[in-house]
């Protein structure tokens, strides 16, 4: 139903008037294509909504903690570009990206075992912007991927905004990545059935919903399966570098560098985690035929990043001090997890289907209840004891399970984590109560 | 054909080797979509490779002049960002744009005769992420939008990258808008055939790349065409404040409001061509139920734009000085545009087919030659000449003509400019000499 926004400005009177009393009603429907028809508000925003309520405690964002930020050192690098060649920071640049930050890119993935060049980089508005370009160079309408079940919410959207779908693979029992032989099974499957089948996008370092963090063997293996099928991977590190326990495990892009070397993984980074999110700064390191590819579809899209930003964080990293702030996020977020994860061992009711994921690293965790409980259901219950996660269907494409919910840890303080748990718990205990299981 | 773009590390040793000689060849080609197939790199990209020769003069690029960036005030505008609240500048923000950033904009959009509100608006990164918004939004692969003929080639290239075609409309001889008459006639005979037609895109305010300007009898006929078949406007105006000469033309978005007030006209608006274009700040407005839609697609391109930048542009606008740096951007172009109509009057071959337009604003104008002067092979003459132009041919997305060339008059100074118009001007004596007309 369509009613008038806005009053109509008289001109010549140089007043505002009414408009006319009739409604009109564009048809807006008619004109939307499939995809918009298709889209679907974000389920984490309509509930976001509801947390903006005083007093409650919310674990369903996945805003790093803002005492991380370091502000001072931002704002000395951010000055740097007025009194360095302003007339190159506010003019446009190449849609690749400013050369002065790939070269301090080039550098951040050699620290980590990457040997890439400029040609291998392109520069992103954050790691979201790399999701949209992906199956706008690969998706037709109707066609695959393969990524986990649950998978990164982002992901399912941007794949849905160009009709793509997605074969989901639930993760292995372990805890150590996807179930492969189900993986193989599904693959089989739908390749029998003529699905055509164009990447595995894959969050190996401490999965956003679940926290999980993928073992050597199960990266090589994916890897083989990846060279065997003539499938890319697509492999996507926001979390990476904020690890809390556990060894260092290469990244599947070192790995096929280090195999066969074909240059099938493309690697989403971004600042978003490791430094600053209101940045939107991010990159994809990939084959140079790939990024010559991406180059021509983020044309269309946006020309080029914030040329002002991408010299600003050039100017910072320069510092050599990215170094130090990863380390007091990793800090910071290990002592919040640690904290979360004997408060849930402390206040959730003892249960065999009550467990949850203890990460190595990352901002989530992830709380699995018994199939008789529903989250969705449960929501409002929680925001009415002032405590908030982010219901855990939301990170399915389809075969949607209802049991489950993604915990943030890395915004709230120690006080909220204790309180907000304790409300979580007798939310939780009120439903075991109410829905004792078949 | 595929080469190893990197060696191998060696992670156990920690030093880097080779990697086996054999070529692997991995086929992307099998996993390109069809728009990604489709994507040609912008002609203009390439042609501007060829310009960064030493003492060539260009009039290829759509660059600002940066003298006309306030680098000082920009400076003390981002400063400000670091001491009020930077938790808040540094952070995610919401995909609508930053609140005081859109109390900015409601504000300029009164300034210039259109009441909206902040439901009214979304930020983008820019136009570009504008025009890819709208084709995500309306176009189903096939689907028809009505645009000039020439037009803008980012606009083509985004319509391209779903998979949507345009109808390209032909402007008046009296250069004052699109032939109404022929675009009825084609917009007929393409219903008729059963083709789907979503909205109608213009840059009504000194278009890209001729520098027309539609007078307001165009921009109401147009309007009451939209009312007529339930098509959307798109009106896009980078360059709308930048007017040398000639009197005010209420914007279509305005005109709107005061006839039928149906709420059809989206308005693209961007700081690029009136503050900086580094920042990559644009904004739309729109009816609120297309915003809510525009909103959805966006979130799943970027999330949101840059924050820092949105209360960075914000702060500056708060200083009012944004009207002082528009005006001394218009005295800039239009003694530029002055002076290259006069050279161009001096130098270029009177020909009967020879002629360009006079634009009252914007950064381009149009050079016609005639139809037996081919700009395309004419372009490699001018390189060797030291002189650049953007070919014709690159704005028409189909029935491409080849005897024309965009000229920029912004960027060069006044001695380029002279200097540039009589190399130019010999080159095509030397053309008309070479290709006397049948």
């Amino acid at each position: 139903m369509y009613s008038r926004h806005a009053p109509v400005q008289v001109a010549d009177e140089g007043t505002w008037a009414t408009g006319p009393e009739e409604i009109v009603m564009p048809d807006f429907n008619s004109l939307y294509s499939q995809n918009a028809l298709n889209m679907k508000k974000s389920i984490i925003r309509e509930l976001l909504k509801l947390t903006n309520k005083p007093g409650l405690i919310s674990f369903a964002g996945g805003l790093p903690a803002p005492e991380t930020f370091p502000v001072e050192d931002l704002r000395v690098a951010a000055d740097a570009v007025f009194t360095k060649n302003p007339e190159v920071g506010l003019q446009y640049g190449t849609t690749e990206g400013d050369p002065a930050l790939k070269a301090e890119l080039v550098k951040i993935e050699a620290s980590d075992g990457v040997k890439v060049g400029p040609d291998n980089i392109l520069v992103t508005s954050a790691s979201q912007q790399a999701l949209d370009i992906l199956p706008k160079v690969f998706l037709d309408p109707g066609d695959w991927i393969i990524a986990g079940h649950p998978t990164y919410l982002g992901t399912i959207q941007a794949i849905q905004s160009y009709q793509g779908k997605i074969l989901g693979v639930p993760f292995a029992a372990e805890e150590d990545g996807f179930d492969l032989g189900e993986m193989e099974r599904r693959y089989a499957a739908h390749r029998a059935a003529g699905m055509s089948i164009k990447y595995i996008y894959v969050i190996p370092d401490f999965q956003n919903p679940t926290g999980i963090c993928w073992s050597l063997e199960k990266r090589q293996a994916l890897l083989r399966f990846a060279y065997r099928e003539n499938l890319l991977i697509i492999e996507d590190s926001p979390y990476r570098e904020i690890r809390f326990v556990g060894k260092h495990i290469p990244s599947i892009y070192q790995l096929d560098q280090e195999m066969e070397n074909r240059g099938i993984v493309v690697g989403l980074k971004t600042f978003s985690k490791i430094l600053i999110p209101g940045a939107r700064m991010g990159w994809i390191i990939a084959h140079p035929e790939l990024i010559a590819k991406f180059v021509v579809a983020k044309q269309a899209m946006d020309l080029c990043t914030n040329v002002f930003t991408q010299r600003w964080i050039a100017e910072f990293l320069a510092t050599g001090k990215l170094r130090s702030v990863i380390e007091n996020t990793r800090a910071n977020y290990r002592a919040k997890r640690m904290f979360m994860l004997e408060q849930l061992q402390k206040h959730m009711p003892t249960h065999p289907d009550i467990h949850w994921t203890k990460p190595e690293g990352g901002l989530f965790l992830w709380l699995s209840l018994p199939k008789s409980i529903n989250t969705d259901e449960m929501f409002t219950k929680a925001i009415a004891k002032n405590v908030a996660y982010v219901v855990g269907s939301a990170f399915y494409f389809d075969d949607v399970e209802h049991n489950s919910m993604r915990l943030n840890f890395s915004f709230s303080s120690k006080a909220d984590i204790e309180e907000g748990i304790k409300r979580l718990a007798e939310v939780v205990r009120g439903e075991l109560a109410a829905h004792p299981q078949e």
